[in-house]
Order: structure tokens, then C-alpha cells, then sequence
């Protein structure tokens, strides 16, 4: 089928029709990514850090009009999108940065010991390989930081990778001027041709991932779309890894103490519907002491937000559906009851949230298991720190958990348990909204909301999902690879 | 279906028979993993690595007695498995020196930066965490060193995970004592009761890799029975990660410099034939030259070679049917052609090689991918450095390659680099059986060698198998994990 852009202010497609891949073109770019990427992989550190170096100034060069091409298509706003573009430029900087210093290559030596096994044995010196060609699936959600160029991207190509990406539908002519943006840095600063490449449509989505020539995937978007390609990369008669970032439900926990805070209801609601709601690490389920009275200020507030645009109809959809789902839940009220009615021109759509008790919760989990894509929050009001602890024991895996609370409350250390044993990531009297791009950062976690919660999307220890070990026995040193020598 | 010990060398069965544990009592087991993983996990480092070595301890002061039960049901001798056992010992306390040297937390902190993001971000610390309650499937030619006590148990348990052991039914005696003094020791030393279980049964296995209560699998064994096992941990609601290393045909390359060294026929058949040929490692497969005749010699000499008991009638069936699939091929020669008769009492056979040439072995690549486990090799002769990398394009992953050259040969740097990209690890001048217990080893590699390339099962890094990043941010200190603070 066929992409063109809509634009999601007013739901009118614009633009050039671009065709989708067939799957001979496609089985054509993924051997030219074969073909390169023993080239690729043979490049030495610090000159795949200056070709991503390339890539980032191109990019950075072109950012305002980038900016303007990806608000048309999603709707997130120029000065957000221009931001956007720096981070992405950024993160390839940090990656060029992390290949300058070397240690991606994870070299280990062992000098050989004399005597017997166990104690004895050879000299063995270990180091990374790159996996070999990568299919990339972009989110929508960020038309830049997490789509054609993003971490998945520019932690592949840093490790060694050549890369095929599939352009997201929802941001078609985006995804075609960062590829021709990148194409001509890379073939420019002498990478072969089949590095970096992009592709179209559904059907060579499916494709991509099960042909021979890809060694592994990554996927930042729903968990029934990630779910699915996570499928058909495993049941390959290669089985590849794939890096599926899905949906995500993020719990925010606020004690008594906290509660009293008087900047807190309006900062939740702030993080809550920033860019409309739209980020994997949306603050969207909130539990409060029903004493505190937090949930009225929440939902004061709420009313007073104004309307948000949805990226795409899909998304509109998957959000009336998921909140009709969780509406139609007895002991559940919707605040304001305005906002279930259509928002308005294009996907636009009200803010809202559900509030209701620990009891309603645990009946019907899916209070806090459903994702609710938008600007949409479950407030959970509680009564004692034992109902939170069984509200946590309740949840999925999540990216990022939240604490509001004071340092010294008795509850506190229980409470960083209980969420460790669910998250990627805890905040601390912070917002999840907002994921820094740097080495200590986690951008993952445990089922559903990754496939493999081993490895990170963000920061420099991304590229490790793209790496496996060899080792070398007895080797001489002019044979070894540079950095083993 | 109950188990019995059966003697190899005679076919005979012996000693008690064990019922398979139930379904229910599976599911109880399982529980108490989970049950016993959250204070597992919170063991400092240093506490954990006091348990290991006590582990270690209780099996290296049982060693002979050990050895005795298993070379009954292995037939594998004696002088190999009190080795291996103290291999075992070795490796658990690897396993607690890493512990007390902390690096396989791999905290990572960075300070907050001041300033708009991308460049600025609050502060960020990383840790991993141990991803909980571990199925481990041990093989049946290692009956200690990869299995009840082996590395997937070592370094589950070291990353702070318990663990579930499916006992493996070829040397049932052996698992039930190993498990004994493991839970023994385990207890004694303050641990919680469910941190390590045994299972018996074909049903409890496929049960346990399926059972929501476990969060990651690692098997060691043929690549039909790995791979049955990774469908099942994926395709569970919430996937697992499923380390299997599975089976391999490990090339070796003998260049025209190299075949004229004397012992270099002699050499390849000791470690041909070495342990009746049932390592993992073993050297199935090896390219020489024709015009060398070492496949003559080679030839000559394991028509001498004394016959060889295999482990099981599994193994045993296997052994044969794989063999008359190669043997039936038109242009493989059988040397003794005798080898083919029933090789006398138990599961005894006769070692034996196929000698075929490049046309034969690229026009039925069978000969290149099928792993004989048992005493047999298929040597192929050759002319000229091109076939060798055609043959070596050929190939499927393997856990190790290995060259036998002079260092200045031409087409060396050349034969390195190919063989990197199907090896998990690479020999020079050296035999591929023997598998050192050290920080820079690897075993494992591409598919079909392993169910993921990305780790190794052997050596400290193992753990990295079975623990998932956590980052905190903005956490006070005294609220972190120890190690982070």
C-alpha cells in the first residue's frame, strides 16, 4: 500500500505517494547490506566514528527544515521537533565519542599459565565482533531520535553494522529526506554504498526480518507490532535476536508526605500530557493516598488542559478503543466526562483521567497493565503503604517507575524493592518524561515492556545487541585483529 | 517415564529407579525458586561467593566416589572424570573470585550535568540486576562440568538467580548425588531452601522451561533438543531468554606448510577420538591437502585406534544414523570400511573417517554441516587456497575453528578472517578439544552452534546471561543498592 503523509492537525493527506519496497528490490538492498558489511565491519573505530560524525553535522545542518517537513507530518510542534534533531545528532556524536575510547570492543587477554587443567591453559584473548546487517523498525512517536537515525540505528552502524531500515508510514517523507541525509554522509565520507539503506511498506517490513541476510532486529513501538516481528525473528530457521521497545505502563508512587507537596499535581499533569501524552515513558498510572486529596487536584487540572493531536488515525483509534475499554470499568470515573466526546479537528483529543480505588484495581487489572497511548492517566487512590506494595506486585514490566516521596519515609526502602523488581529505570522525585542520552542510562526493562530485558535502547552500551565475542587461542599477535594485538 | 542408570559398556541397567517428578510437584518447586529469589538476590556479592566455594568444596572432597557412580553410567573413565569434577570445583570458585571482584555488577554512574538537554541530564546510576529463578538442562557428555553443578548453574547462581536443574536421564545416579551435596552445602551455608532444586522427567523439563515463574532457560545438548526448548521459552506469553549450545562441526585447516610436520596425522586422531569423539569441540571436520596425503595417514592411523563406548543408545542410534546418511553419499570413501559393522557389546563403536573431495562435499553439504557425535571425521581434500574458502563459505556456525599453518604463509590473514566469521572461537597451531576455564574463553557462536551468538557459556562473563540493567536517577545514596553507593 501506498504511503503518503497526513497531517494529523487536520487528517488531510498531502505530499508525494511514495511506493512501497516489492520484495525483490528488497532482497536487492539487503545483499548490497551483505555485501558491505565485511567492509563496514573491517572499518577501524575511530573512522566509523568520524563517517557518524559526518552523518550527525548533515543532519544538524539541516534541521530546521527537517523540523518543519516532521511537524507537518506529526503534529509535535517546531521547537520540540528542532530539539529532537539535536538529540539525535548527539546521540550519533556519543557513539562516534564511544568508539574514539575504545572499550565497545570489550578485549579481554589472558596470558597463557603453565600446568595442568583446570589451572592451566593457552593464551585466549577475547574481543566483540559486529552481528553483521540490522533491520531497524522506527516509532512513530519520535520522528527523529527513534526512527531512521536513531539509537537503533546509530548503535548498529557504531558497532559495526550495516543497516536497513524500515521508514514508519506515519512520517514517510521525514523518514526519506534523514535517509537521503545520511546516505550521502556515509557514501560521502568513503563507507561502502550497502551501509545504510531504507525501505517501505508492510509487506517488505515482514521480509526484512526474516531474511537470512539480517543477524538481528530492533523495534521501538506497540507491543502487539513488536510482538509480532519478535516472532518471526525467532522462528527463523536462523533464529535472530530482536530488540523490541514496546508499550509501556510507567507507575508513579506518591506518599503522604510528598502528597503535600504544592507543585505536584500540576507537575504530574504537566508530564503527563506533554507532546499529547505521546512518550514511552508517559507517567500514565498514578497512586495517591485517598487521604491527601491528590486525585481532586489532579483532576482540577486536567480539565483545565487544552486538547492534544494524536500522531496518526491508528494511534487515534488504539486511544478511543483502550479508553473506552478501561471506561466502561465499575468504580472507575472519567475526569472530565467531556473528554470521551470527539476532540476535534484531525486526531485531536482531550485529556483525561480515570480515577478509582486499590480495589477496583486488582479486580480488573487491566487498570494498570493497558497502555493508554495519549494523554490519559489512572489515578489510584490508596489507603496504607501495604495496598501500594500489592498495587506493584500487580504490574507488568515497565521502563521507568517513579517515587515521590521524602527521603527518610519508613516505607521508602520497600517501596525501591518493589519497583526494582518491575523497572528499567526509578525516578526519584523526578518526571520519567525526558530519557537523558548517556552511558548510565537504562532505556528497557522487563517483559512486556522489552523483548530482551538484557540490553538497552539508549546510551552507549546499545551497541552491545549488536556484538558477539570471539576468541583467539595461541594466535600469533600479526594475525590478530589491531585491537587485540 | 522413570529413569535407571544403564552401563554404556554393557547396555545393562542398574542401581535404583526414579520416578519423574510430577507436574505438581514441578509447579511447587518452581515456586519456592521464586520464592527463595528475592533474598538470593539481595546476598552480598561476597556472601554468595562463600556459598560457591562451599559448593565447591563439598564436591571436590566427594570426587571419587562421584567419579565412580558416573563413569558406571558414562562409561567416560576414571582418570577424565575425577578431572572433570575438579574442573567443576574450579569453575564455581572462578565464579566466586569474580563475585568478590564486583566488576560483574557493571555499575556505571554518571553525575548530573548542568545545562539543556541533550547535553545535560540529572544524575544517572546503572546496575545489573539478577533476572531471576534459572531452568538449567545439562548434557549428558559432561556429567559434571556441564551439567547439575556445571557452568549454567554456576554462573545462574553467581548472577544471583536460583536455580531449577532438569537432571539429565543418562546418568541419572550421578545428578541425584551432585544435587545432594549442592543442596547440602547450599543450606548449610545459610542459603534459602528453593535457591537450588533438581527435576526429573522429560514432561517436568518441557513443563519447567514453560513454567511463568522462570526467566531464563540455558541448555547444553543437540541442536534438535535446544532448539525444541528455545521455541518453547519464546513463545511463551512473556519470552525468555534461552541459551542453548547446541551442537557443532568444528573445522579444522591443515595449509600445505603445515601437513608436512610429522605428528600433526597423530595429533588429529587423538583428538578425534578423544573421549570416543563426544566433546562438542570435537574436530569433525578437517580440509587438507591433497597432494600432502595426509589423508592417508590420517587414514591409516585410525584404522588402528581401539574402538569406543558412547554414552547412550541415544547417542548410540544417532552415532549410526548420521554416519550411513554421510557413508551413502557418492564420493565419500569409509576408512576402515569395517567401522560400519556393530562395533560389540553396550554402545560401542569403531572410530572411523570419511575421505571425500571439495566437489563432493559443496555439492552435499551434509558433509560439512552434520555433526557425527562419536569417534568419526570427514576429511576433505584439497586443492588450492580458493576451495578452502569456498568450503569455509560453506560452513554453518561453530564453536570453534581451528588452523594448523606457519605464521607467514600468504593465504593466512586471509583464512583468519573467514573463519571468524562462523567461529565462536578460533585455535592456531593447537586442537579445539579442551576447553579452558578462563576470563577471555568463549564458547558458543553464530547459529546453529547457539541459540544466541551474543554469549558465551563458558568463563565469567556467562552470568551477563542471566542479569538485566537497572538505572536509578536522582536516587539519594542511601536508598541505592550498596554497589552504587
Amino acid at each position: 500500500m501506498p504511503s503518503q503523509s497526513v497531517n494529523p492537525r487536520t487528517g488531510q493527506p498531502f505530499g508525494p505517494v511514495l511506493e512501497d519496497t516489492t520484495i525483490e528490490e528488497l532482497d536487492a538492498i539487503v545483499m548490497r547490506a551483505v555485501d558491505a558489511s565485511i567492509a563496514w565491519a573491517n572499518y577501524p573505530s575511530d573512522e566509523r566514528a568520524r563517517v557518524l560524525d559526518a552523518v550527525a553535522a548533515a543532519l544538524h545542518a539541516d534541521a530546521e527544515a527537517l523540523a518543519q517537513i516532521a511537524d507537518e507530518e506529526t503534529g509535535l510542534g517546531l521547537p520540540r521537533l528542532v530539539g529532537e534533531v539535536a538529540r539525535t545528532a548527539f546521540q550519533l556524536r556519543m557513539f562516534a565519542d564511544a568508539l574514539r575510547a575504545g572499550t565497545h570492543l570489550g578485549t579481554v587477554i589472558d596470558p597463557p599459565v603453565a600446568g595442568d587443567p583446570p589451572a592451566g591453559h593457552p593464551e585466549l584473548r577475547q574481543m566483540l565482533l559486529p552481528l553483521g546487517p540490522v533491520a531497524v523498525y522506527g516509532a512513530s512517536n519520535f520522528p527523529f531520535a527513534f526512527s531512521v537515525l536513531g539509537g537503533d540505528t546509530a548503535s548498529a552502524l557504531a558497532a559495526g553494522c550495516t543497516v536497513v531500515v524500515k521508514a514508519h508510514p506515519s512520517h514517510p517523507q521525514t523518514c526519506e529526506r534523514v535517509a537521503q541525509i545520511a546516505r550521502a554522509a556515509i557514501v560521502q565520507a568513503g563507507a561502502p554504498d550497502g551501509t545504510f539503506t531504507i525501505v517501505r511498506g508492510f509487506e517488505a517490513g515482514v521480509a526484512l526480518v526474516e531474511h537470512p541476510g539480517i543477524k538481528a532486529g530492533a523495534f521501538t513501538g506497540s507491543t502487539a507490532g513488536g510482538r509480532a516481528l519478535f516472532d518471526l525473528a525467532v522462528r527463523r530457521p536462523e533464529p535472530i535476536p530482536f530488540y523490541g521497545e514496546l508499550g509501556s505502563v510507567n507507575p508513579v508512587v506518591v506518599t503522604s508526605e510528598a502528597a503535600k507537596r504544592a507543585d505536584l499535581a500540576q507537575a504530574y499533569v504537566a508530564s503527563l500530557c506533554m507532546g499529547a501524552g505521546q512518550f514511552c515513558t508517559n507517567p500514565g498510572l498514578i497512586f495517591v493516598p485517598r487521604e491527601s486529596g491528590l486525585s481532586n487536584s489532579i483532576a482540577d487540572l486536567i480539565a483545565t488542559q487544552p486538547p492534544g493531536v494524536l500522531l496518526n488515525a491508528n494511534v487515534e483509534s488504539n486511544f478511543g478503543r483502550h479508553l473506552a475499554d478501561l471506561v466502561d470499568i465499575a468504580g472507575v470515573r472519567v475526569i472530565p466526562s467531556s473528554s470521551l466526546a470527539d476532540g476535534g479537528d484531525g486526531f485531536t483529543v482531550s485529556p483525561a483521567v480515570l480515577v478509582t480505588d486499590v480495589a477496583t484495581a486488582l479486580r480488573d487489572k487491566r487498570l494498570l497493565t493497558t497502555e493508554v497511548f495519549g494523554p490519559v492517566g489512572v489515578v489510584v487512590e490508596y489507603d496504607g503503604f501495604a495496598e501500594v506494595l500489592t498495587l506493584i506486585d500487580a504490574l507488568e514490566g515497565c521502563l521507568v517507575s517513579t517515587i515521590h516521596a521524602e527521603s527518610d519515609e519508613e516505607m521508602v526502602p520497600a517501596l525501591v524493592s518493589a519497583l526494582m523488581r518491575v523497572s528499567g529505570r526509578i525516578v526519584w522525585n523526578g518526571w520519567p518524561t525526558g530519557v537523558a542520552v548517556t552511558g548510565a542510562q537504562h532505556h528497557g526493562g522487563p517483559y512486556p515492556t522489552a523483548t530482551s530485558a538484557l540490553h538497552t535502547s539508549v546510551g552507549t552500551t546499545a551497541m552491545r545487541r549488536f556484538q558477539r565475542p570471539v576468541a583467539f587461542q595461541s594466535m600469533p599477535l600479526h594475525l590478530l585483529p589491531p585491537a587485540l594485538q
